[in-house]
């Protein structure tokens, strides 16, 4: 059984805050055993990861096996059916045609007192991207990691990912050729984030790692920002879908299933404006698990943290889902349009019943990498932007000196900084011998 | 007497590289003092602030003291001189412009398959920007932070300051009006960060911090992200100086001095293509140092970490400057923009010789907040950026969902994530018995 609430519950905000405050996970404390593994790599670089790979993924590998080779690529690519293949390359190109258009423009302008002022756009030089070995290894994933970074411009990019007892994924494979990546490796684990950080004998160091992970590989992120930029740490899926009574109660409970599908910390959220239709759907769930093939995990997330709220009106729900700030919201409402415009915080809308969130994961074109635990509030989802940085310009004519840099002298001379008024004043006084 | 190199030097790259990843901070270890600021304040709120504050600061405050009544900023701004008020009016005037045009654009467009994609940025609700008291509370930064928050539409924007034994700067109060900063809390360290990121009964909680500060509020800064976004942790001030010998040394000087006086872990460093130009600015240097106000700080960070690096031409000298992806770019030669095409990595660049840093720091437009510790790599400096985030949309027409819907169901079916696929298939069914 679900979280069953009502707005007009006389209890209803202290259920709602609770909710909202509900931890979904426990993760493990690795932090120690990471700190070490990383220490081990940088210390002894090839020679660390191969030991590390023997003893995790029960792989006995030298140097010059740890990066596939365009034979190995070659082969297991061909192992891939037609019909994946060009699901794969459709996502490919709806992604890349959706990422294209985030390139941000590069600008430069001159003001009235004579500054010319800008920015301008750079890919990072390196990037690095992990894919999780064993069952969460997602093709659609290397996709939505990988693209961005290409369209930005990222001249490397390497993928690492774990190969337990020698098992690769032809699919993951595939993805990485389809969206350009330079190069794959072996590697999982924290050994592979110490690897593309600092860099080994045969791994070049990357300057920003993305993608997701188990424990030990968010640990390892979080050990090595700074040095590197990271991406987001990536919490447990979320779903909120807000429905009125036109729906059909089936779609809403697989949607919200699909979801809970994932990982039993997964939450799926229904907000209606119908209690009937919101107990018709809790109805289509249970009806769902009876034959879904991920029905313990399914079950036991619908169970655990599974959501079913009735409210007085729409308005009243878009409210609520900014509490929440979903990493996934569906309206299927009459107008989810004018609906979305209520809605401030959440990783991606997917507007009207023609949109299930899984459409989203693979070939709407939006990256499937988005904010979790609430941290839509303040956070987006990935996109090319996470591959660029952005140089400030500034230059100015001597008349633009003479007119701002004494209110610069000023204030520097304010925060006791004589040298920075002194850089100003030398130019100044050129200027005005010069008059 | 700072390094000097040259890249003719048979040991040039080993020098080069040790340069590069010289430690110039010592931060000491206080994350687990502050881990218990921390939870005391999660759990006692109110009480705790104050009774950190008046351990920390020296100041017995009652929680209704916590904030700044809008007549104590009144009688602080009164105290500001015209001169400084209008210098920091023109400093502001200048930011916004400035960061008005960063503002970025939704989108929203169909695509030939009926697919409608797009995206939305809407500001974070509520941000908190920690400003330093004493010695390093600068009027410049609040506006930094400030100005770039209220462009991005942030309705709810709270300064907390550390007022230590009741001393406010008057231009951190008046920059913070000028700025439109709503809510101004005298209270500083972890304390502060920990208020911001959980809320008391008096300060209510932001969704993102920003702002420089000690050991104590990085590692608190640290320690709530994820709860709250937060920006950059800045290093020591960096500023690396392209100069060809048509240059005045002692301008050049005094530039590199303007970032050594901020701190003795600040570095400064020259890079030209005329030796006897690089010894005409050290010996500029040693002369300013007999007479700068902060020779003690500036001389020792010069002597530390100060570089003067000799090229062959200038190209070169881009080249080492990208491996240090400076903070701070002078290009002070005859094409300042032809050679600042060369550069991928630097968080600003200064084009010309009548652009000092300095302008940049006060009243020339762009945000001095800026990735420090090679961290441009990956990197970009503050603005309003920060204070957004980006909602992306989906919307399937049923053609949509019948041209790409089957390509996802077979991306699920491969990812063995049944529920997704059949979130699409339901919906494909109904279409299909429609026909």
């Amino acid at each position: 059984m679900p979280h069953f609430l009502s707005t007009t519950d006389p209890d209803f905000e202290t259920r709602f805050a609770a909710l909202l405050t509900m931890k979904r996970e426990d993760s493990p404390d690795v932090d120690e055993a990471v700190a070490k593994i990383i220490t081990d790599v940088r210390t002894r670089g090839d020679a660390a990861v191969l030991e590390l790979t023997a003893r995790f993924d029960r792989m006995q590998l030298t140097a010059d096996k740890l990066r596939f080779s365009d034979a190995e690529i070659d082969a297991l690519c061909a192992e891939v059916s037609d019909e994946e293949r060009e699901a794969l390359e459709l996502a490919a190109q709806r992604i890349r045609a959706y990422h294209v258009r985030q390139m941000p423009l590069d600008q430069m302008w001159t003001d009235p007192d004579g500054a010319t002022l800008g920015w301008r756009w750079t890919p990072v030089s390196a990037a690095g991207l992990y894919v999780p070995g064993g069952l969460a290894s997602y093709p659609s994933s290397v996709l939505m990691n990988a693209i961005p970074a290409k369209v930005a411009g990222v001249e490397r990019l390497a993928i690492t990912v774990p190969t337990p007892d020698g098992v690769a994924n032809p699919l993951v494979l595939l993805a990485a050729r389809i969206a350009g990546v330079d190069e794959i490796y072996r590697v999982g684990g924290a050994q592979a984030i110490a690897a593309l950080a600092y860099g080994t004998e045969t791994i070049a160091p990357v300057d920003k790692i993305t993608g997701p992970g188990n424990a030990f590989v968010a640990a390892a992120k979080r050990r090595v920002f700074g040095k590197v930029g990271i991406d987001m740490i990536a919490g447990p899926s979320e779903i909120l879908v807000i429905a009125d009574k036109h729906n059909d109660p089936d779609w809403i409970a697989v949607d919200l299933m699909s979801q809970a599908e994932h990982d039993e910390s997964a939450q799926s959220i229904l907000i209606t404006d119908d209690a009937a239709f919101g107990a018709a759907v809790a109805q289509a769930v249970e009806k769902r698990l009876e034959t879904l093939e991920r029905r313990k995990i399914a079950g036991k997330s619908w169970e655990d943290f599974g959501v079913v709220i009735t409210v007085r009106d729409l308005g009243e729900a878009a409210m609520l889902s900014d509490r929440f700030a979903p990493e996934h919201l569906e309206l299927c409402v009459e107008d989810p349009d004018g609906l979305s415009e209520k809605i401030h915080h959440a990783g991606a809308i997917f507007l009207g019943a023609w949109t299930p969130e899984a459409i989203g994961d693979y070939v709407g074109g939006p990256n499937h990498v988005l904010p979790t635990a609430r941290s839509a509030r303040f956070s987006s989802g990935l996109s090319v932007l996470d591959f660029l940085k952005r140089t400030t310009l500034a230059k100015m004519s001597p008349e633009a000196l003479k007119a701002i840099g004494p209110a610069a002298e000023r204030l520097a001379k304010s925060e006791s900084l004589e040298a920075h008024g002194l850089s100003v004043r030398a130019r100044l006084d050129r200027l005005n011998a010069d008059d």
